[in-house]
């Protein structure tokens, strides 16, 4: 089978790692980058220098996929762009709960009508923190969930929290309480005479952090901060219930390339998926490893 | 939409956590109980005693589905005894590797000669573990797996080694190492003036044992061993790979249980299933929650 063609469109941290990964893959290629004209003329790395590089998807010839790699802001409009144009998305949105399953169902509809799938919500979380959760349900089926997120970049919510005006470094957080309510802590580093409370009042104000309990905290230097990042999901079994089980996962990860993994994961499902938006949920896990789907049924099962 | 209706074929442990969870299940129902001739006069706990008793599958009128719960042993020809009949079928194997590509097979065949659907494997290993350790190799493309058992019931095993004479109690613990050898240590409490080396050699020689390194020990009590039963899993990057990773998967759990839930729970995807034989890596995680569904995306994506 001939390698599916895709292109990256975005080209910061995660496309990146999406192209680098790309480069050594067998059965996905990289058929091009899309970046913003203003961008088009900035030098790639030595390796990418016979790649596409254009400002638009439908400007590479048979691409198979887009990975979006864009902000989170820009993700929507790109992947109607795509779609419109007939090619199949793969992004990793930050969403969760209503507002993810309103965000997937436009997409969805937008696929159904253009006729080509995509695959939302594949990255880290939502992606393969989601099934892993959903798995731990599963198996523990009355429990109660904690999940504690150390220190980490929160990727999207950082490269928000840096935009603000007077935010040298920035660092997020979160914490989901076993009631599901989640909490985000962000750790800002000012410049000279800047109102912590201003930065404070406009990181909370972002649809980003919409309906989390944001605390802003001012610091006097985030990289002193950023050692260790890493989760804790842990699953017990509720008091009184038949059978007393605990489940903990615990990851030390780089969700930057952790990210572009799951994309590219979702990629090797597009083969044969009908219009459409799918989640990493929607798809069975041997799909997500395309032609070496057997191999891997018969390495994991 | 009206409860999935289910018949369990064998009423052991598995058989009876089944049973159970089913009684109280809304999207499930227990159309009765399938047991040998010679144990249809056994008394049922009193919960139990409307629910029909029978000697064969194709006597429960209206079953959706057989959740096999006999030992590992009778699993394949109750399979082949249901299909025939156009049930469905539900069962938790033991096998792993070549042995389970070609059991599933076989299943897989006789499936789609019968035109109706089969889910192979759906316990907890395979099974609900299969997911997760496929998940950590797409989480860390490049690295390392390292599966540690505690000392922990290994139902199928432990079901064989009470079988051979001399045997009065038993414990079975496996061990994986990285390279993916399985190793079993067996613990066996033995009647006065048994030969250890007999008992040995017999469980060496069962087909369940066959091609694992067995290493067996007779203990004065399995009791006192009978302590805390679990499962470590983790997978590290491989060094110098792009990304330090570590995944930790820790767990205490009744095997039971969990092998009565992840059946269930393949249960719910059977609605809407083409013939065929199915693992829970074939399956998409959303479908193993039935109706619920929509409701598990929004709280686990």
């Amino acid at each position: 089978m001939d390698p599916i063609r895709l292109g990256i469109v975005g080209f910061g941290k995660v496309g990146k790692a999406c192209a680098e990964t790309l480069l050594h893959s067998k059965d996905l290629s990289l058929a091009g980058i899309v970046r913003r004209s203003e961008s088009l003329t900035l030098p790639l790395a030595e390796a990418f220098r016979k790649v596409p590089v254009v400002t638009h998807m439908a400007a590479l010839p048979r691409a198979e996929g887009a990975l979006l790699c864009v902000p989170a802001a820009q993700v929507a409009g790109a992947a109607r762009d795509c779609l419109q144009h007939g090619i199949p998305v793969i992004e990793s949105s930050v969403l969760h709960g209503e507002a993810f399953c309103a965000y997937r169902e436009t997409i969805h509809r937008l696929a159904l009508h253009h006729e080509v799938p995509a695959i939302v919500g594949a990255g880290w979380d939502p992606g393969g923190l989601s099934i892993l959760r959903s798995l731990f349900a599963l198996l523990v089926p009355q429990g109660g969930i904690e999940e504690t997120h150390r220190i980490a970049d929160s990727l999207h919510h950082i490269a928000m929290v840096r935009q603000v005006v007077g935010v040298k470094a920035a660092l997020c957080t979160e914490h989901r309480t076993s009631s599901g309510r989640r909490q985000r802590y962000v750790y800002v580093e000012l410049e000279p005479g800047v109102d912590g409370d201003r930065v404070a009042a406009a990181i909370r104000a972002d649809p980003l952090f919409l309906g989390d309990d944001t605390v802003v905290f001012p610091v006097e230097s985030v990289a002193a901060l950023e050692q260790g990042r890493g989760l804790v999901l842990e699953r017990r079994s509720a008091p009184g219930s038949v059978a007393h089980q605990r489940l903990l996962f615990e990851a030390r990860f780089d969700e930057v390339w952790t990210t572009a993994w799951m994309m590219l994961a979702a990629a090797r499902a597009l083969p044969g998926l009908r219009p459409g938006a799918y989640t990493l949920l929607d798809l069975p896990v041997r799909d997500l490893w395309g032609t070496q789907a057997d191999q891997a049924v018969r390495a994991w099962l």
